[in-house]
């Protein structure tokens, strides 16, 4: 009953984000700009991109989610970071972060600490990453791999779908935190928004992944799957558990 | 007649285009600078894309044709532009502007307005940035959409080409943009020119849906069709029409 | 017997790649920027991509060899460069330098001929960029076409695998700069490490371009291909001679 009801609120919010058309501005390093612009799209969501400094606040105050990951970081990229949270923030809007590689480098770990100070909605990295990052306050938790793991206080949720070739295409990661935001933007739970999303996010990969040779194939593959993905597909696939503790 | 005139002109132009293989500098916003210099380059010209100050002069003094998209817009990239536009009329070399997301931000507006007045050869761009436009003197004026309308003077045409997954890849429009450049760096006739290509990037978008199931393949699919569409493939289905009113 | 030698070699210079992961650093400019990543992740390396100034040192320091791609280039880049290099010289990893497009740029050219006095391990580039760069010094020098032509002294190296598509496709000079770099990673002797490289890249493209219409589903293939390799692949299609002059 639990598993099913789950997949069926993924579906229902699936299609929220398809009907509303959430506007989600992402601030992205380059690598990943264009992949996740696409996966926000298809799913049903408008992404914008800009990082300039004259253009963020506009930008924010017109999207209705808001997705930050910290790949390549300057100075000037930490400040217009500062102002985007800062209007999300005063507008009451979601917004999540991804504190990419910051077990690379102390000045984004750092930065990371700094924001989630902030009150984030979300913060996602890998096992990693979130063992630097230690507590997230109120803020939904996520920590990806395998299987992923989302916190919240007491409540607990497990998301079991994906495919490895995932890992082998820069950028997925990125991508689902824009599909994540695009599914906050409809769905004031947090939690459920973020299981839903990562669950479409996954069963998407596992329908494109017969579709592909390998991970070129697979890339393509997995925007038509986000485009394409039904209700019965995710009741048929979603692997979503949820505890309270 | 005048239907299948129009569509043989289109091909006349591709193929000088093939054979000149025209220079094509752009000032893109990093999203989308992949796509579009793939999309250049398949069609037969030859992309650049750098927006270095110590060298946008020296790019531009090397290309047949200039085409800038306003996305991303700080200070910075508003000197480079600015920059690249002397040079290139200077050197009467013909440039198209793309004043992207303009609707979403006053200062990126304000630059648009700005360039106009410096005499581009076309402006592009939805119709909610288009209305805000307004007159854009002498030069073309595009305005996308599922018909595509073409204005110069007392000129007008029409295009009726295109898919509907081109909006569900981010990119298609910068893209159609960078072979509208390479058509202008080979026609003189900058509104034979850019019906000419958007009707090409139509029919090639058109005959990629065939070869894909969702908006990735098609993505892959459309660049396969702009390299190997040929001249019975505009004759048979490009939709272009001309009034004179 | 050279032949058969060479592709042996090459084959297990991939292995070893795909079994120690070798991280690789790469300054590019934003075009190709995912496009490298994909390929140095396919092939079994792992990318990371910043060019902060306040990140650069960590990353160069925690990676095996730093390849660097000279397009789109300004001041703050060319510090960024700097830093990284002398990281890379002072810890003794390998990193190769492709003078992009360096015969459009005076600066950029200028800038080239200084970091070939800081040393570097390969310079690779095609033939008008390696005529304006002219010796490398101590270094492996790459001179791509057709045949891609390899020198250090007096050793000389000839590969002759590619597909024509492999030019359509921006970007894949690049992404086989970042497997070079993987391959350095593993490999000390860096002609031989280059050789394999090349001859690796060329044959997936060459099996790539079976399963491809055109230019956009090559690039997809292309991918998988690297993937998907193997020695028999490497055997029965690598085209490597060595000389000794």
């Amino acid at each position: 009953m639990q598993l099913r009801s789950s997949a069926e609120i993924a579906a229902d919010i699936l299609k929220r984000v398809r009907d509303r058309k959430p506007r989600v501005h992402c601030l992205m390093n380059s690598v990943v700009q264009k992949f996740t612009a696409d996966g926000i799209t298809v799913v049903g969501g408008i992404p914008s991109m800009t990082s300039s400094q004259e253009e963020i606040e506009s930008f924010v105050a017109k999207a209705d989610a808001l997705t930050i990951n910290l790949g390549t970081l300057d100075a000037e990229r930490r400040k217009v970071i500062r102002m985007a949270v800062s209007v999300a923030n005063a507008e009451g809007k979601p917004w999540i972060i991804d504190p990419v590689h910051c077990d690379y480098s102390p000045s984004r770990l750092a930065f990371a600490l700094e924001l989630i100070t902030l009150g984030p909605t979300i913060v996602r990295g890998n096992a990693a990453e979130m063992a630097l990052i230690g507590s997230v306050g109120g803020a939904v938790r996520i920590q990806t791999g395998p299987v992923d793991i989302l916190q919240q206080g007491r409540r607990r949720a497990e998301i079991a779908n994906g495919h490895p070739w995932m890992a082998k295409v820069t950028g997925t990661g990125c991508l689902s935190g824009g599909v994540i935001a695009a599914f906050m933007a409809v769905e004031q739970d947090a939690l459920t928004a973020a299981a839903s999303a990562l669950s479409v996010t996954g069963v998407a990969a596992e329908l494109a992944a017969r579709h592909a040779r390998g991970p070129g194939t697979f890339e393509a593959a997995f925007l038509d799957a986000l485009s394409l993905i039904d209700k019965d597909d995710i009741l048929q696939h979603a692997r979503i558990t949820h505890d309270e503790n």
